[in-house]
């Protein structure tokens, strides 16, 4: 049984995407999928096509590449759902050049306003060496603290690695 | 005793390696090191002297930068393999612009018809920001589905941090 | 009741300051915070003045950029040390063109003569790509080194992920 809020952090193609849907589909409830995801050119196309693939038809789909709370207050009682992901919704907030912290509170807000179950799926990014350039350093710090953010409001936090899950926080059932 | 099959995953210079190795003299079984590096540059030749004496003469070394499977087919009953690594077993094939889901079949073929126990070693590279470079960005995910591949199939999946091992799957007796 | 050696490990922003921050609060005991930052730039100078902000005054200062040696020794017994942090400590050696083994010797053995409690702490640089740059690799490979070095001879040492620990050796009380 999934408790109120899960968070599933991981790498880039560490399997993150596919342990949250597992988990979501594990459970039995009616499937939300919040999808965060803006196609700005062919790979990133081709990257959210094939998730739609993998996924399957037993979803009910809400676009929301900026306004996430909207989107959780559509969510019903029973339902359950996978909000994918808190990376691309910070990028959406970071080129529309909204505020960070502003925004973060609001959506916090929304996922314990949410009426269902929500599995909320992030990138680690802050394990390489010092970015270059300024913004991937003002990025991976507003993706760190968010990540901070959202395991401290969660039940259950888990860091998936190599397809493998390491519990960061509550009990994987 | 180790199982069949264990995946050792780290970041760079985390003592995957060194952990691998250890692993594999611990066993008392006679020792296969299958060496994946391919010295282009003095950078990398430094490397690999570097790890081929703090490895030792105690070893039969086989040379497989390419063809992994013919070196895990000489394998005989009894012994056991530190293969290291997975990462540069990749690099590879995609300089040699391999095709990678094949080669992956034929890699995971390999270790499971290998008459004696295998280590595998591989980074974890996807932690960071998404790279500038395409190529960069391929290879990572490419990277990350492999590891999710070899933990997926492994007995026992260690993650290396720090030269401290976190237990990803299995039992590290 | 914290042991004499802890090593707190993170990538960028994952909270780590902050974990080692509560350690050394909970521990009741006189604290001292060993302070390795030279700020070279505004956006340094903003990140050091919000940690300080945020630590508050109920610390006793030792600026030590470079010598961490001398830092640490004057320590007094029943003082809990705060170093923040050896990815700092390291790049100022590396740009004073240090020789890394020796100040890295010379570290080890400051922190073991050291009369007080210390906590440590580090980032996790190695789990993204490999570096364009050859300096980046360098210091990439000298810090998971240190790293190792320094989880090695700690009694605990702690991974932090998004803000919550992952116990890499001994036991968090």
């Amino acid at each position: 049984m999934l408790p109120k809020l899960t968070f599933v952090l991981g790498g880039a193609s560490s399997g993150k995407s596919a342990f949250a849907e597992n988990l979501v589909m594990q459970s039995g409830a009616p499937r939300v999928y919040i999808a965060t995801s803006q196609a700005f050119d062919d790979e990133m196309t081709a990257k959210i096509d094939a998730h739609i693939l993998a996924r399957g038809p037993d979803w009910h789909t809400i676009e929301a590449p900026t306004d996430a709370s909207a989107a959780l207050a559509q969510v019903e009682t029973g339902q359950i759902v996978l909000f994918d992901c808190a990376t691309m919704w910070l990028s959406n907030q970071m080129l529309a050049q909204a505020d960070i912290a502003t925004e973060t509170q609001s959506l916090v807000a929304a996922l314990r306003a949410c009426k269902g179950r929500v599995v909320i799926v992030s990138n680690e990014v802050g394990m390489g060496v010092v970015p270059d350039n300024s913004l991937a350093r003002q990025f991976r710090d507003a993706q760190g603290k968010l990540n901070q953010h959202l395991a401290g409001i969660s039940d259950l936090a888990v860091f998936v690695v190599a397809g493998q899950p390491l519990v960061l926080k509550g009990t994987l059932g």
